[in-house]
Order: structure tokens, then C-alpha cells, then sequence
């Protein structure tokens, strides 16, 4: 099997690179070859004895897709896009990235199948942005559309490109809507989401922390080990179970700030909890409060797909595929 | 105030044109000038004192929609759409005119508006196309987008445009979902959707006509004068009140084949009933299983839009306005 993944130079993007590196298979077929792109060149995950094809463009270019494609992956993962933040602040950018890119992409499946038969499975990465305030304490399956940043616009058009071309029978399209990762790996940023990995994150290594917002703000969460678990399903998956509804919420995990902080204590204990700050910061409140909280993912709970368990657990997914095991600085 | 039609030719934007130069206001103000335009030149409605600008062009080439929008018009209505049966053989086509012109238009007004404060008022035809199969008897206002065919999938998207354009405060935009108009005028076409039409027009006028499929099939329906009444509304309404969620579900009339039966033999005797000659088609019968059927357009009414009362009225409506009156052959 030949798999791309676009997108393999971000953080799901290369856990997930490295998943199907060390299994070496996918859907229950031995993957031979490992194809990765993004707009800088991704790493090749270590110990993979298939070959790695690394590459780098613009997906806003429709000829990239097309070289893309021309290879014939078997499996497509399209992860890439230009964040909410970004793409907020440079309208053109982001609908050159994530509407253009996307439609060229699925354009060039469709052109490539009008040579010879050709219909893989694609697996498009959406996101709980294409839904905005107000809306019901938990959003159901059949919840309506509405963003409330070009990013969500684009995500939500993104979806329905997907399952016009697979009713069309263009390819085997799958899109999921990812919570919000955390923990997040690296360094605190400036997304107005960061604190929800940083109060957790930082204390696990000794370092200070700032909370901007009130402990009782609620979220809907996924560990990066349980997202990377979402995309091998959604490639696994027989889609004839999922039928034409083909973006699926993904099972998160709601929890409030304060029940993050208590998983922090119970993982980490009181010197852990002590390193957040709190810092009110009434502009990150504003912004978190369109956000979603909670969800009933009935459809995806139903068709398999597994979210974390508790807060504990995401908690010691860090500790031990970040840290090494060991908590503290 | 200058208006101007996209979609001119066709039945409802021709209707369109004639009330607004019949009155020769729009929104409370005198409408001095009016832009008609489609891919054939659209005639120009008889007794309007202003001016008249006839425009013809592909609306798929971005250069049309920047030469219709330098003129500045203040409020755009854009009707042009490549429909269903169309858009599903046609796949290029129906994107290139129904999401690329769509995004090449809103695009031109926001370019416009980079020269010069520039915020006009846009109404977007919208359509339940956007609804597919399985939904619930009465589809509610936050109900989630299923198109099953490519036109309804390209309308689902040029309404998450016209909501993000809007909210990034490129245009007033708001989208009308219509109901299937009905009577409509002309001759019977090979529209699946021709037969609810046909049924009441050619027994109106003393000609036989095909019912292909049961009595008991459900339908949501609106008459040209009440969907022209709805465009006309969207132009005047204040968009405070509507909010971020741009598009709406028009209210449409419920009814089935039976009970549009029997309004015709209250309105036209039975004599015109008689007329009908039933010839089931499984295949339509089919097709229209996958429609909607009824709705709560709960905003849409709160918003000030009116519907058709009665069956009756919407057969009325069509013996004033195309048969001057006189019912038979």
C-alpha cells in the first residue's frame, strides 16, 4: 500500500507518519511506501523499511496536486491548512489553502481516475470550528453549520467537496472533526487556544504556566495518540456502514478548566498545580466562548471510533510519549 | 438606487425585474437604474421610467462579475445558477457556474470595496436542495446540510460564503432557501420536479396532464409572486435582526399531490381534474422520495417572510398573473 499524507510536517501530521512507520501497515495491509508532503519538507519518521518519498510545495497550486496524485496513493491523508488565526488574517491565504487546495486535490483524484481506474481512500481532516455560537450544551450528529471564522467557512466547504466527489464515486471520502488537541507538544504559542495544553504541558516540565480564562470554561479535548487513532480508523473504516453523511464529530473529551487542573493534581500532585498563573485575559475569554464545549458523537462511537477516557489519561499520554515517562523539570 | 439582477432570463428573476420597475422602488427608495443580466441578454421589463442596462455573459469568467460590479449597484440579486438535472450530468459546469461564479461575484464586491468604501446589499437564491434524504417530517431551521445531488452541494457552499463574506463585512449578504415554485408558467419540461406544476397549469388552460407519481406524495411549495415577494423582502430586511446566520428557509406551503388536487377542482371544477391522467413512473416516484417535504421555518416567519395561505391562492395567483384571469382552454 502506498500512503500520502499532506500535511506531514505537523503534529498529527508526523505522529501519524510515524504510526504507520513503526506498524509498517494500515487497513491491515503492509504499507511499502510512505509518501510525505507539506509546504516544508516533513521529517522521514525513523526505523520505516518501506520507501519514504519526502516532498515540499503549495497545495494553492493546482499542479502540485496533480505530481501528488500521479503517484496513485492507495490512501490519502489531507491534513494541511492554514489555521483559524492565520487564515482570519490573511482572508486570500486561507481560501487559497484550505478551499483552493483542497478542491485541487480532489480535482486531481478525479482527473487521475479519468485515465485509468483509480479510487482511493481520502481522509480529510475537518475541525469543531465549523460550528459557532450559539448552539445546544452538547451538538449532535445532525447539528447545522456555523462558522464564525474563514477557517470554519473553509473546513465546512472542505467537507461538502468531500462528499459530493465520493457520492459522485470520485474516491472513498472520510472527514472527521477533530477536537482540540492537548496535549499539544512544544513550546506555549500564541493561539488563543494554547492555554488549554500550556496549564498542563508546562507544570508536567517545571515550568510556569498562565491560565487567562475562569476554571469553570468547558472544552472538548482529544490526546494527539487518540487523534492519530481517528485517522487510522476513519482509513480502516467500511464505508458503506457510514452512508452518504460522510463528516463524522469525532468522540472528544469534554471537561471544564477546573477538571483538568484536578487531573493535573492527581497525575502530577500540588507543586504541579502551583506552577499555573492565573491571569485573566477577558479578550481570550470572549473568543473561548463561541467555542464549542461538548458534543454527542453518537455516529462515530457507533461506527468504532475511540476517544480518550479521562483527563488522567491524556495527562499520561504526554508523560509518556513526550517525556519519557518522567514527570518534572 | 441601482439594482442589479443576475440571473435576469430566467422565470423568477424575470419577475423580479417587472415588480421592481412596476414600482419602481426598492427597500423605500426610488429605483433609478437596473442592471439585468444572464447568459442570454434578459428582457427589459415594459414601463419603467429609469434606466435599463441589458448585460449578457458567463458568469464562470471573474472579468463578467468585475465589469457588473464597477457599477456599484446597491443591491444585487443573484439568481444565475446551472440547475440540478443540469449540474449532476455536467460536473464542470455546474462548479464552474454555480460555486465559481458565486465566489467570483462576492469576490469582485469585495475587490471593489478595496478602491472605495463599498457595501451592497446581496440576496443569494439558495434552495432546498441543500436538504437530502433521510430528515425529519418537519426540517427545522438548524438542521444540518445533506445535499444528494452536486447543485444542492454548490448551493450548501455559496451560502457558507455569503455568511463568511458577510461576517468579515465585504457585503450585506443573506441567502433565501426557496421551496419549488409553483405554478410554475411555460410549457411542461422533464424536470422531475415538473409534474407538481404541470398537474395544475395544463388543466388550467383545458390540456391533459401526466401525474407520474401516488396522491399521498408531499411537497413544499411556493407560488412565483410569494417567491419574488421573499426576494424582494431579503432587500429590505434588517440584517441586525437576522444575525450571523445568513440563510434562511423560506415558508414554504405543505401539501400533498391529493390535496394540490383537490384546490384545482375548488378553483377549476372537476372537469379540469379530469384532465389528469395518471401514469406512475417508479423512477420519479424515486426521486422525490429524496426531497423534503415540509418544514418549521420558524426564523424566516419571526423575519417578516409570507408565504402562500392556501393551495388555492397559489392556483389563483397563477390564473391572475398568467392567464388574465380566465380559467379553461
Amino acid at each position: 500500500m502506498h500512503v500520502l499524507i499532506i500535511g506531514a510536517a505537523g503534529m498529527v501530521g508526523r505522529k501519524l507518519a510515524e504510526s504507520i512507520a513503526s506498524g509498517e501497515s494500515l487497513a491491515g495491509q503492509p504499507v511499502e511506501k510512505l509518501t510525505l508532503m507539506d509546504v516544508i519538507p516533513p521529517t522521514a519518521p525513523a526505523g520505516f523499511t518501506g520507501e519514504v518519498v519526502i516532498k515540499s510545495g503549495d497545495i494553492a497550486d493546482p499542479a502540485v496536486s496533480t505530481e501528488l496524485v500521479s503517484g496513485r496513493p492507495d490512501t490519502v491523508f489531507h491534513l494541511a491548512a492554514i489555521v483559524s488565526g492565520e487564515a482570519e488574517l490573511d482572508f486570500d491565504k486561507g481560501y487559497a489553502i484550505n478551499l483552493d487546495g483542497t478542491r485541487h486535490l480532489f480535482d486531481a483524484i478525479r482527473h487521475e481516475g479519468q485515465n485509468a481506474p483509480y479510487k482511493p481512500r481520502v481522509v480529510f481532516t475537518s475541525s469543531i470550528a465549523v460550528f459557532g455560537a450559539p448552539f445546544p450544551d452538547k451538538i449532535g450528529d445532525e447539528f447545522f453549520l456555523t462558522p464564525r471564522t474563514s477557517y470554519g467557512a473553509q473546513k465546512a466547504i472542505g467537507e461538502l467537496l468531500l462528499a459530493d466527489y465520493s457520492r459522485k464515486g470520485f474516491f472513498e471520502g472520510i472527514g472527521i472533526r477533530l477536537p482540540t488537541v492537548c496535549i499539544r507538544p512544544g513550546k506555549p504559542n500564541k493561539a488563543a487556544s494554547g492555554f488549554f495544553s500550556n496549564i498542563l504541558r508546562e507544570p508536567l516540565s517545571g515550568q510556569e504556566a498562565v491560565l487567562p480564562v475562569d476554571e469553570s470554561v468547558r472544552h472538548w479535548h482529544v490526546s494527539p495518540r487518540r487523534a492519530v487513532g481517528f485517522l487510522r480508523h476513519a482509513a480502516e473504516i467500511d464505508l458503506e456502514a457510514v452512508g452518504l453523511r460522510r463528516v463524522l464529530n469525532m468522540p472528544g473529551l469534554s471537561a471544564t478548566v477546573g477538571e483538568q487542573i484536578e487531573a493535573l493534581r492527581r497525575v502530577a500532585g500540588d507543586r504541579a498545580v502551583a506552577l499555573i498563573r492565573r491571569e485573566p485575559d477577558p479578550m481570550i475569554g470572549e473568543i473561548v466562548a463561541g467555542w464549542p464545549r461538548d458534543f454527542d458523537p453518537a455516529r462515530a462511537l457507533a461506527l468504532g471510533f475511540v476517544g480518550d477516557a479521562s483527563f488522567d489519561e491524556i495527562i499520561r499520554i504526554h508523560v509518556e510519549d513526550e517525556l519519557g515517562g518522567r514527570i518534572g523539570g
